[in-house]
């Protein structure tokens, strides 16, 4: 089903006084442009909103009348069956104030003087983005959204949106963005600013009516777009190749030019036929001074108010906006004590990734904003059913928070939400797909590797911690259980135990490296890297003043029930279950 | 001691049709500028030659008459004591063709026409570079010299001369480099460039005499200045701060400019008046046009009449000249039967880290210089020393190159050194310093880590591989072994036996994980994550159709040899030795 979508113009309803800026200067006109697409329920509570990355714009998905523009920017993500359903939502997307697609930017015309704001438009924060959004919202007689949604620049918009109206929406999603821009990308941005006032036509902004600083700008993209793409990528497409030079590269002089240099030209080319030097000085410099620490203590301190389930993804090759910066993120709607999911998705492309049809962020945004999900049994086996039972019976009463580390599919977790219905359940996982899924569950997920990924974690951000059947594949057991009580005053552990009288058996008697039910691998490809016996773990447990309430010892065969019916605990149990606490 | 050196310029002698260079140009008049420090020794053969990098100069190091410009380029690495020591070595460095310090460039006069060369100054290459380089060392009175060192496009010359000349030196050490540059640092040179010929003052390159394209060349060094650092630098000095605009950044309008701005404004000045525009554009056009594969098969290929010794070191950091160069250079060197040593050094600053005072970088370079290594026997249990003599009295007759894994410190290399000297040795090792060290004693040696690392190094690099007492400390022993035996045909394993009667009987009547003298670790903190007994061991050769020839069981405690008497090793042995083959 093609669905077509037309930006509209809508002029706003302005206070008398106009719009006050961040900065304290006055609009006393805009016209905002936006799109929608999909259809509105009847409750009005299925609305989308996108905030669109830097040089994007309203039309972000389907097509569009002008057959220059046919497809929307984000056209593999948002349509009918996509990460954004349209068949679910209805998503609307505005441009940005500042820029020159339709939304109110400094090539309008000033209404005081009749010609283009040019240098007299003033300058703008993200905070004047955001307001200018609201009120377009308001105005289409939203006064909430079920979802934000905002990418790189778009990302920044969304979480400014979020603390300064924590109740605007139900869900926040962003992606490949930080909290402000790295040092690194500041300076690019300050290389590609003065490549656009070092032209000669720029004439301080007001070059409308002449030539435009094509040069400038150009220039300055070339050098943006080199960030919006990683090395891997450009190896891939371009390598060292060279081809002939054509008349949009310019170069009457050169014969052949590195295919990389031809890329670029086309980029700078296809930019200045599209964008305005003024829109692009403004808004870069509205991004590069957004800083959401201003005016907090701290980055947690901002998030505190919010009550929405926050997803965070970062592309594991972007480099202008680093993984590290969304892990940050990550780390204070922790410590704020939001509901958050968190995933690093492969992404060798870099960061336009999110961009391009990356089948797995389709997957983790659509996952993230299902409403009702629907959740499998997929507990198979009764000894795990029992392991279940007996591990959510040590979940101490009060408990509100449960993280699931190494969650799988997150079978455990949707017992335990079944059973403790009042507990929000987080698994975490190193296996995207299966983050995923559990995202998809209704599940706050976080995607990974326990041994380093623990310390992205504050301190208490959960009530109660599980490590269930994975202590034995970590790097550093003894470490993992000390990170577990630092997140959370409780932990419940369980482990197989190499203490078992049939794994002393195989050792003792064929000189072999066991391989049990619950051992089932061998010993060159076992991910099993720190087996302990019962007495090991209590030993440790000692060792490190680790308190332990409550231990459960599971066992199957008939002759290990007569161990641990006889006391001999450590030769009977094939696993146990332990609570720790600080 | 203060040393002191001052620029010479040097007339080459060319024949009499000039110099031609690679493009087919002639040259009729060539000057270099060159610097010496350190003292020739009577053999005249410890002249260490250094390729400057993009924008250097001769004055590597040392003091200078001049006062604006006391300190060499390279003066932490080139002095008294240094890791190119001048109390040893004769230092020598000239500046480039094309440059601007002195050697022959476009701003230099054209002396058939009087005036300066400008935008008839040829194209040049690397190998034009490193010709006239030639030409100069010859003039001197030196066919061959000790040493090439060059780090980033410094290192690109030194590989081109070691290619082109392979019996010009004995050693050649190339930091931080690549055989070309990556599709994104060409791309980044393709955007300075364009600031440089946007400028209006650039006039086609024939700017002497009129104002010079400034503004450009600034643009194009601050964009340059962004990649020879990490974002983890710039985030350690600026950060997100900001400081008052000075006369420097030429910004009237604004009052505040964050502190990156007006490190790149500075860094822009600092150059224009240092460096020419049209200098720039060749010896970058030289750098983006090089590529060590043009008219070979392959880098090995070109490699492959090298007999000197080789170092390549990467530095962790560096975006710019990215570790995985170094590591294609370091596996094309050991395929081409190269004696090469290769280092990834932790560098958080980034490219030009190695401008800057790096200890293990001068360490490296220090070790990898030295021409008699001191080795001192530091065997120290009579045990090992049982299980060295074992070990290499299993090492095949006819044996050339040694590869020891996890080799520490180098003992044992040491040892096999003594015993067999017509071996040459290489040590792999994690840990830097003792790859260092193994360097310094005359050994190759690697930094790398077993799991990942040997994917680096290409089929039948080593006549024989050695992996002692570290089998079960990999993450996966079944495809080291693999991994071994596809680097060398043959492979000597040592590793701690599971089986023995006294690790048997602690799991089996203790039901505890053992702790015995080979295996003092506890079960969450050992590093021994895979282990085995002799009978797991031969059977997963058995499985994977390993070849074994030779086995050697080691015991010390007097219970241990009663097994081995009866011929129950796997009860008695405490370790192993095996060698296996395909």
């Amino acid at each position: 089903m093609a669905f077509i979508t037309d930006t509209r113009i809508l002029r706003l309803h302005l206070p008398p006084e106009g719009f006050r800026l961040d900065n304290g200067e006055i609009l006393r006109q805009i016209d905002v442009a936006y799109e929608t697409c999909g259809t509105l329920n009847e409750a009005r509570d299925n609305v989308v909103f996108i905030c669109h990355a830097l040089t994007g714009d309203a039309h972000v998905a389907g097509e569009h009348d002008d057959p220059r523009k046919t497809r929307g920017w984000w056209d593999n993500m948002v349509r009918p069956g996509g990460g954004i359903d349209t068949n679910r939502y209805f998503v609307i997307c505005a441009n940005v104030l500042g820029g020159c697609m339709g939304t109110t930017g400094p090539s309008s015309i000033n209404p005081e003087t009749g010609v283009p704001y040019g240098s007299r438009f003033p300058e703008i924060s993200v905070r004047d983005i955001v307001e200018v959004h609201r009120l377009l919202l308001k105005q289409l007689g939203f006064e909430h959204v079920y979802a934000l949604v905002g990418g790189s620049f778009g990302g920044m918009q969304a979480m400014e949106w979020a603390v300064r109206h924590p109740d605007d929406a139900e869900k926040i999603a962003i992606i490949a963005s930080g909290d402000s821009l790295t040092t690194q990308a500041l300076a690019f941005d300050v290389v590609g600013r003065t490549a656009i006032l070092n032209d000669p036509h720029f004439d301080g902004g007001d070059y409308y009516g002449h030539i435009h600083p094509d040069l400038g700008l150009s220039l300055a993209r070339k050098l943006a777009h080199i960030t919006y793409i990683s090395n891997h990528l450009m190896e891939q497409k371009f390598a060292r190749r060279r081809r002939e030079v054509t008349p949009e590269d310019g170069q009457a002089d050169a014969k052949e030019i590195f295919e990389i240099e031809s890329y670029l030209n086309h980029q700078g080319e296809k930019f200045i036929n599209r964008f305005d030097a003024n829109s692009y000085l403004r808004i870069t410099a509205a991004m590069d001074n957004f800083d959401l620490r201003n005016g907090f203590d701290s980055l947690a301190d901002a998030f505190s108010r919010i009550q929405a389930k926050v997803l965070v993804v970062a592309l594991s090759g972007d480099w202008l906006f680093l993984p590290e910066q969304s892990e940050t993120l990550a780390k204070a709607f922790h410590a704020a004590k939001c509901r958050v999911s968190h995933f690093c998705l492969e992404a060798p492309a870099g960061h336009d990734a999110f961009l391009i049809n990356i089948e797995e962020l389709q997957d983790v945004v659509k996952g993230f904003l299902v409403r009702q999900p629907i959740r499998t049994p997929t507990v198979r086996e009764t000894d795990d059913l029992r392991d279940y039972k007996e591990l959510v019976s040590l979940i101490p009463e009060g408990t509100r928070t449960v993280l699931d580390l190494a969650c799988g599919e997150g079978d455990l977790l949707n017992f335990i939400s079944e059973e403790r219905s009042d507990i929000d359940c987080t698994g975490l996982d190193m296996v995207t797909d299966c983050a995923r899924v559990v995202l998809a569950s209704g599940h706050n997920a976080i995607r990974a590797n326990i041994d380093d990924g623990l310390k992205g974690i504050p301190d208490n951000s959960y009530d109660c911690v599980i490590l269930s059947e994975s202590l034995q594949v970590m790097r550093r057991p003894d470490i993992v259980l000390k990170e577990l009580l630092r997140i959370a005053p409780v932990g419940i552990i369980s482990f197989p135990n190499f203490g078992m009288w049939k794994v002393r058996a195989e050792i003792a008697f064929l000189g072999r490296m066991p391989v049990t039910k619950r051992l089932p691998w061998q010993w060159y490809n076992t991910p099993n890297i720190h087996l302990c016996t019962i007495k090991d773990f209590i030993q440790l447990c000692k060792d490190r003043q680790i308190k332990f309430d409550r231990i459960r010892y599971m066992s199957t065969l008939l002759l290990s029930r007569f161990f641990n019916f006889i006391g001999a605990k450590n030769l009977g149990a094939s696993r146990v279950l332990v609570r720790i606490r600080r």
